[in-house]
């Protein structure tokens, strides 16, 4: 190890970003392969959006010029679909006019963009934990990049178990975890709502525990899901500065090319996180889809309602097989693990079944002792049906 | 302050992107500005290329599908780039053939791409200083973000002023100042080259003091802009483990609204970037444009010639003002100072002439007690001439 890089990092392992292999690319390359391993949508933009873009790009867009490092048109448009979500009335542009702001609604001060929630992960941690000040907790299997991000910087990991049956927190494990982990103390909780993998969004009991943290704990609610769960927990960050809640287009958007998401927090918080951030972190035209793909959101959202009719008939197909226990979702994919008295054994059959799919052309994700596989289309959704079958029978 | 928020953040002041105002805006909105204040390229990529990169994205690119999270293809082109700048001739892709690899040349596992350069210099930083374990060393004036970034994650900066008569580093100066630091010890040193805002490049003593430096300092040696110096250190790579150079897609290149920098070291140093950036840090519309730029660098690169024949006539005709100290510039900017008893009442000149400057058109940076002017077209410098003869007159 060269002598100038930091000792911990030595055991680091990378996150794998398409452990399917990268741009399709596999066995399979010459044929189509089915990708439901990174929890996309299924379909890219509508063809006269792509056009809008390209057009976009060429006339108007300067690739000489750095991007706009204020992000003020695209925050400006953010606050309005948060607001939306919450039942807040669009404000008039020129002004409140004597209306009175809800206390809910959230305007651009409330908003910081990033290259993806990575970044905004990433500026959390450094905001919060870095030097030896804090540590973050998790509940495992969650999303791994919370856990990784913290390694790179040296940050300790704390983390729990999630319940088996359903995947849901241990709320006395969490308390005893952060009670006797003070050194140094738990700075910031991470939760996905919806979960992943496992695709649970979080219950009445585990929203009153993340109330009850202290305010010296950050609460970071990740709704990269919410488009498909329609549960949002934004209208509540008045009543908790200590809250922040992070959202995507990678998902519902169809923008995971192009690298955006976004945080709503008490605007305090994201004054810091506008600190610490690089200040050209997003390109122009990825900063001219998000923008066009919120004005144009009602075209886009409107394949959701396929892919929750498809996601029931996953759950109903794959039920169907005594093997597998299949979990209910929330989100645009599905959980499910092998049923087996001995859990190593599961583990292996995971693998074998995560194989022979890529074999045959499908590729899916075996993450947190299970297998993720995200909703695609219908004509994919049935292969991944009939493969499967073929596998276990 | 929220009190999850680190206590060393409050006193910390953001970069501010563009001073002169983001997107060209300001008094002079409805009017063309004349962006001389960034250093970017005053040509947008050649229509033709535009639209082939349109035509790309709206055929080739799944806007609904994450990046490319290996940049394989685009670091085996920059590895050929590189090459040609150290006269190692192009390898046949198929394999070396029996050819012996020059010891300088470069391959793919000696690059690592960020999301501009900025990104790689907050992972070099994450990999060497963070905890407590180093410090870095600058010497002023110089790129402000090594310093700023180094302050977001907790890093202490020790540093010294550069000579005043030609911005060397005083490296009496730099070597006491690295030895008395030991607590943390600097463990990183950045210098640009040519250094920015003063357009100076390393000097044989410099790179001396750099090549003897012990090999727990890594040496950061930023050539941004190179293709206007045609001077690099890259040949001396293969010697010393402990140097990396940062290069960028922003300047020459002309990709500024893309994001794409990209950092050439010992394979030990690219493989711990890698693992610290975040998986999918580049869009994919990004990684397309540099694949273009470089394929065609030589349509790209044709415009500097024009830009070091202006670079001449701007400082030739800025020095014909007794009261301006104007510089040599081995970049595509140019570094003045009034010539001033009291360096009060010069900074204070400096802020009117880039207000007065302002306010007819042009914008130019106001940095290290002194002006940097980028070298914009014929028409953008003429105009740059004539409105500081009008302020100066």
């Amino acid at each position: 190890m060269l002598p100038f890089i930091r000792k911990d990092l030595a055991e680091l392992t990378a996150y794998t970003p398409h452990p399917g292999g990268a741009s399709g690319e596999s066995a399979h390359s010459e044929s189509v392969l089915d990708r439901l391993d990174t929890n996309e949508c299924p379909y890219d933009l509508p063809e006269e959006l792509k056009k809008k873009l390209a057009w976009t790009y060429q006339q108007l867009i300067e690739t000489n010029r750095y991007p706009d490092g204020g992000h003020a048109a695209l925050k400006e448009d953010l606050a309005e679909y948060v607001n939306e979500s919450l039942n807040v009335p669009a404000l008039n542009k020129a002004g409140l006019g004597g209306v009175t702001l809800p206390t809910t609604a959230i305007t651009a001060d409330n908003i910081s963009v990033g290259n993806g929630s990575d970044e905004l992960i990433r500026s959390i941690l450094i905001a919060t934990c870095l030097g030896g000040t804090g540590s973050i907790f998790v509940a495992n299997p969650t999303f791994s990049m919370y856990g990784i991000i913290a390694q790179t910087l040296g940050i300790p990991v704390v983390s729990v178990q999630r319940k088996e049956e359903n995947f849901e927190i241990d709320i006395e494990a969490a308390k005893k975890a952060i009670a006797q982990n003070q050194n140094p103390p738990v700075r910031a909780v991470f939760v996905v709502h919806p979960n992943s993998p496992t695709a649970n969004a979080l219950t009445a009991d585990e929203i009153e525990w993340l109330s009850d943290l202290p305010e010296e704990i950050l609460v970071v609610i990740d709704e990269a899901y919410f488009e498909f769960s329609q549960n949002t927990l934004a209208d509540q960050l008045h009543h908790h500065p200590n809250w922040i809640i992070l959202r995507t287009f990678s998902k519902a958007f169809r923008l995971a090319s192009m690298r955006v998401g976004y945080a709503i927090a008490h605007p305090e918080l994201t004054a810091t996180l506008e600190k610490i951030r690089l200040p050209y972190n997003l390109p122009s035209f990825s900063q001219t889809a998000a923008e066009l793909a919120l004005a144009q959101r009602q075209l886009l959202l409107a394949t959701i309602p396929e892919t929750l009719s498809e996601r029931a008939k996953l759950i109903a197909a794959l039920t169907q097989h005594q093997k597998l226990q299949v979990w209910q979702s929330a989100a645009n994919f599905v959980y499910l693990r092998v049923k087996a008295g001995e859990s190593e054994s599961a583990e292996q059959e995971h693998k074998q079944i995560m194989q022979q799919l890529k074999e045959g052309g499908t590729l899916i994700r075996h993450t947190g002792g299970g297998l993720r596989i995200t909703v695609g289309s219908p004509e994919e959704n049935q292969r991944t049906v009939d493969r499967i079958a073929a596998i276990l029978n």
